[in-house]
């Protein structure tokens, strides 16, 4: 067969697949699945995918759903490997420079995380040397955000959150509420260095890319606050060598901050009894205002909920 | 931020994603993952993807891989019905081009499907109007293909494969082998169109896309012999108006054959007694040789087993 004839082929079976989304219920949604039948029809032409590369990346996907549960989320750290995190979070910047930068939302975030005062410790026993988080929220005017409510969530120092652990423990994650002047303070350790779960499908292609699956130390922020918008970022610490290397491509400059050590003894914001060294960051946050292009929302649902 | 600024920060994240495949364990897996970096790069800036509608594609993926089981498969209904398990097939086709033409796959191929003999019935209480399907196995050259394996599934005339009723039982699928002149028969049930499953994730893409869930009524046949690339094909039932249609795009021209009516009382090739009328077909299969492109094998793995 004449590679033009075996071309004209494959671009009836793109045609007919192309003409299958014109009756879409919304012109958003076609124009989203008109474009992921093109891209990832030009995919399996360009590599000349064969069928049992097809069936391996099909048994993938479906290995990245069943090991997903309420505590793991295999397609999410999919996404953030491939770098798709960062490059949605890249286009739905604010356009104001001089806001907050966003970040990985990251697999391990848990709706619910219990409240604590300002000054109060949202380690809970997590293992790690304390560390006291602080700062102010404001908008890009520089008034200050009062009410602003920050979700915060981080791994003890083996490199764990507290879903990764055994039971039912909730260690390692709260929200806040920022006061009258924006300020917030909290306890927490001081973040280090961990693998991402690379025991699963996520991990086999980090192995044959020949990639580490490490991230630089961080801390989790998720802002949202009423006429802002929602901002989901970390505190990266500074001096981290694996900021190079980061598996999900997370690290942005403007979000690493001085974790700055503090002898054993020395006074803290709470009078809190510590027994040895701990930490202090300073970590402010500037919330972009809300704009009219956050209203564009698409998806249609034939979707049920809860499923 | 400027437009110029915005494409270079959404290239950079393209650009790091791209370089982290550099030091991959084989070349063929960098191809392909560079490739599958690009595209779905591409996808994500070209309709510029909202976190919103990122969120509900991990859900979706997620509800895919949940949904699959040992007898649903939901990510292969999901590469059928955007016409990539097509593509694979038309770019993965033999050369020449009087071998049969081989069709989609589908989720409901089940391993260890019993054997059944010359004349034996694969149907085994499947309700449906009984059928003889005969023909030969032959090379492009006309030669005889004594030995091929054929497997054949099919639903029943409910719509439905044995795999989706409750409980454990087998209808409507087994394999058979050519006997020494490459000859074949065996009775099943004529085949009926039916809805691929659309209680599920991709019941709600086709929903949301306005398109019918129907298949074109078909049996599934899928021929290994040694020395012959092995085919995967449907025969198609002439005359059925969801040809034009059909949710996963498999018809192919050639694969319609005449399943003709016999009347009530006719005599039937094994002497099966038979209560009303029948059908017979007869489907001729042409295999391609096994040529050195089909040895091209790929993915590295880092995965494990039976995982």
């Amino acid at each position: 067969m004449s590679s033009e004839h075996q071309a004209e082929r494959e671009e009836h079976v793109t045609r007919q697949v192309l003409e299958s989304f014109a009756g879409s219920t919304t012109p958003r949604y076609r124009e989203i699945m008109e474009a992921l039948v093109r891209h990832s029809h030009a995919l399996v032409r360009e590599v000349r995918l064969t069928e049992q590369e097809w069936e391996q990346g099909i048994d993938f996907l479906t290995r990245c759903g069943q090991i997903s549960d309420d505590r793991r989320q295999e397609l999410i750290l999919l996404s953030d490997v491939l770098g798709l995190s960062m490059l949605t979070i890249a286009a739905n910047a604010p356009e104001e420079p001089t806001a907050t930068e966003s970040t990985v939302f990251g697999p391990f975030f848990v709706d619910g995380a219990p409240e604590v005062p300002f000054g109060g410790d949202i380690a809970q026993g997590a293992s790690g040397q304390p560390c006291w988080v602080s700062g102010q929220v404001r908008g890009t005017d520089g008034s200050p955000v009062a009410g602003a409510r920050l979700d915060v969530w981080e791994a003890d120092d083996g490199g764990l959150y507290d879903v990764q652990h055994e039971g039912d423990v909730t260690q390692g994650r709260g929200h806040l509420f920022s006061d009258e002047q924006g300020g917030y303070g909290f306890w927490g350790v001081t973040p280090t260095p961990y693998p991402i779960p690379h025991d699963g499908p996520v991990g086999d292609l980090l192995a044959a890319a020949g990639r580490s699956p490490m991230r630089p130390a961080h801390l989790h922020v998720m802002v949202t606050a009423p006429g802002y918008h929602r901002l989901v970022t970390h505190a990266f610490v500074a001096g981290d060598d694996n900021q190079r290397g980061d598996a999900v491509f997370g690290v942005k400059e403007s979000l690493v901050a001085d974790f700055v050590e503090q002898p054993a003894g020395s006074p803290n914001p709470t009078g809190r009894r510590l027994d040895g060294a701990w930490r202090k960051v300073s970590f402010d946050i500037v919330l972009n205002p809300e704009t009219r292009t956050d209203e564009r929302r698409s998806i249609p649902s034939g979707r049920r909920e809860g499923a």
